[in-house]
């Protein structure tokens, strides 16, 4: 039977207990900010992404440089991969490396036929990735490859943890294994052997990512301006979260289409879950990309219900000097305001423009971040914060954010399917 | 003022004068199927798109015959290149064409530079689509690459309102011009010059195209079964709008994913509107991908917030034989269910499990919409669905389903901007 209350804010558990010879309930309150820092304190050496920017690259950096293919296969799905590409499709932007990462995911047959197109699968490196070590999609694709091309030690290497069927069968075949440890989330997991290990051997500088990581980690928990940033988003998100349950990243770069696809398993995997009281909660991801989706999500944004937080993601480098020139076209004389303009400015412009446009509106609550330069470093600050955030609403909400419960319906009606079509 | 009557729900307008000298409201009711689908038939001719389906083809195909280029770059945006990259894609998943179709939408200058890669420009058609003739993105890329390769009949073709300053422009230069009629709106022209031109290009029959297109409208209008599908899950939709806010489509193919894009703009821009009354309406789209979003946006749908229908649609194409194969992992004796099974097989399973876990919840209102063909025919019929979809829910909801007066102010910001950076 649950008793309800009404008492002050500062009645804590004990008194309760006092007040009444049993004490039952079923609602619950959001948390001081200091109550939840605490609890994130104490947990930082049990959830293990916190200290994965802390540690020791070297064994990654030491199998890297004996890689000689130049196209790295990585098989994996949901948190096994899109860390990775996130980083490297920002990365691209700037530089372009000597070797490739193709991304195996999908069951999707006409989707292998394409990819596979794209790789000589005699020369190609193999990093198969599965955190338990039988993710279906990822054994399929794996167990396929297997019979086009002889998996060695030469050519394949295994990402799982340590107990894992798939490790156990790598050691038996000597191939090199690196550990995803148990307490670190798929989606948590890029920056583990995960994530680095791909960039590390495609020739990115982890240890930068890493120190990237590791100033957003450092600063948080020693309460600097990130605790104090990350701190009011999550609790206005969480306040509000009835009213505004869609929250939109809207990144102005089409090379930040991993990342919005990355924020949205971390945040709607994360958070979309029954709290201790067995309510359901979970805020909405949504991933734009600008100056597209002005063309298509934007008038929903400006005259459609008030549910959305929006989250700008400004790319500001303007080191690209491709230019729309003077009078090119003879004869059009529209649109004379671009011409002898940067691109690079003019996306940058239609960016501003729109945060301008949304912040006119007054009654949307919106945020900007912008990206002073593209790097290794940099990207790794911004998803680091991303996760943190996510730490901090699923506590205020009071879930478990690691888990995923959800999805495992759907796996063994799946199991059930299959083994039936067998018989 | 308004004055609230509470009144049966036969009592109509000329009975509720009679009443009150005189009545005003601001307040409205959701209409009758009846009522709706007169007022559809009624503007058969005034709203561009129904009538598409029905038109002569021949000047698109006799254009398209003398194109010798093997690479065809499609410069627009918005409504201008999501139909027709939906449809290229999801083509391309059953056959490879000799031409190709390269999209140049984005103002990222890494963007553009990364897809200029893969083209010869001195090869390479043009087709300039711009509804309104002055769209920020499409003229800026246009007027870079005239600086780049000239511009003329034999390599350059626009299409806009026959009116518009690039009409002009191109007649000036002798290029060949076609119409994207006044009444038709961008995110509804797939089936016009916008998508027909460029596919007709590459070797897609448009006929047998515009026949499925054409199958569903003449179904529609006189009121068979897709009628009664449409009309029902409107009126779900409509009815629900407060509790079921977000629609998701859940395609199954990663050959769908433009047609996704293509439906985030179609459902957010069209009916993202304040209605007759004043009042913000809007539903949210939303666009998954499967098997991979299993692995990332499911757990929300299973636990979070009931405030989502889901769209599935499943591909069942069963012509690929790609088969995993038995028994090529020595010493790996997991997930043995899946040896030997084709992968159109396993990803059709995976789609029926997710379908069945789902449908287990019960409390979320779903519907599965299976393609029994990769086709033109097929992909056509089911875009024109979510068309007709779309315009029966804006008369539902009493908005004006064809305008996006919510994008102007943005663009009036950036003229500014621009402007005034130029001085």
């Amino acid at each position: 039977m649950n008793i309800l209350v009404v008492y002050s804010s500062n009645l804590n558990k004990s008194i309760i207990k006092e007040v009444f010879m049993k004490y039952k309930k079923s609602f619950y309150q959001i948390k001081s900010n200091e109550t939840i820092f605490d609890s994130l304190k104490e947990e930082i050496d049990v959830i293990g992404y916190y200290n994965l920017p802390l540690q020791d690259t070297s064994k990654y950096k030491e199998f890297a440089k004996n890689v000689k293919q130049k196209d790295i296969a990585v098989i994996g799905i949901g948190g096994s991969t899109l860390g990775t590409f996130a980083i490297y499709q920002f990365l691209l932007r700037r530089k372009e490396y000597d070797k490739k990462l193709h991304f195996f995911e999908s069951t999707d047959p006409t989707d292998i036929k394409l990819r596979l197109q794209k790789i000589d699968l005699n020369n190609t490196m193999f990093i198969v990735i599965s955190k338990s070590g039988n993710t279906i999609e990822t054994i399929s694709i794996f167990k396929y490859f297997s019979s086009l091309v002889n998996m060695s030690s030469k050519n394949c290497v295994i990402i799982s943890e340590n107990d894992s069927k798939l490790t156990t069968f790598a050691k038996k075949h000597n191939m090199k294994t690196f550990e995803i440890p148990k307490n670190v989330g798929g989606r948590f997991s890029v920056f583990s052997a995960v994530g680095l290990l791909p960039l590390a051997i495609i020739g990115v500088d982890i240890d930068n990512m890493l120190l990237g990581a590791a100033k957003i980690r450092n600063n948080f928990f020693s309460q600097g301006s990130f605790y104090d940033a990350i701190m009011e988003k999550a609790r206005f998100m969480v306040e509000n979260k009835n009213r505004f349950n869609i929250n939109v990243v809207f990144s102005y770069s089409t090379s930040l289409e991993g990342f919005n696809k990355w924020y949205i398993q971390l945040w709607g995997e994360s958070l979309g879950k029954f709290n201790i009281n067995g309510t359901r909660q979970g805020l909405t991801p949504l991933g734009l990309i600008g100056p597209v989706d002005q063309h298509s999500f934007l008038q929903l944004i400006a005259e459609g219900k008030r549910d959305k937080t929006i989250t700008f993601i400004k790319v500001e480098d303007f080191e690209d000097d491709t230019t729309i020139p003077l009078n090119t076209m003879d004869g059009f004389d529209d649109l004379t305001y671009v011409d002898g303009l940067k691109f690079a400015k003019l996306i940058d412009e239609q960016a501003n423009a729109t945060i301008e446009s949304v912040s006119n509106l007054k009654d949307i609550p919106y945020d900007v971040i912008t990206i002073n330069r593209v790097d290794e470093y940099n990207i790794a600050k911004l998803m680091f914060t991303f996760q943190l955030l996510t730490s901090v609403v699923g506590k205020f909400v009071q879930i478990n954010t690691y888990d995923q419960p959800g999805v495992e319906a759907g796996k063994i009606i799946l199991k059930n399917k299959l083994s039936y079509a067998k018989d």
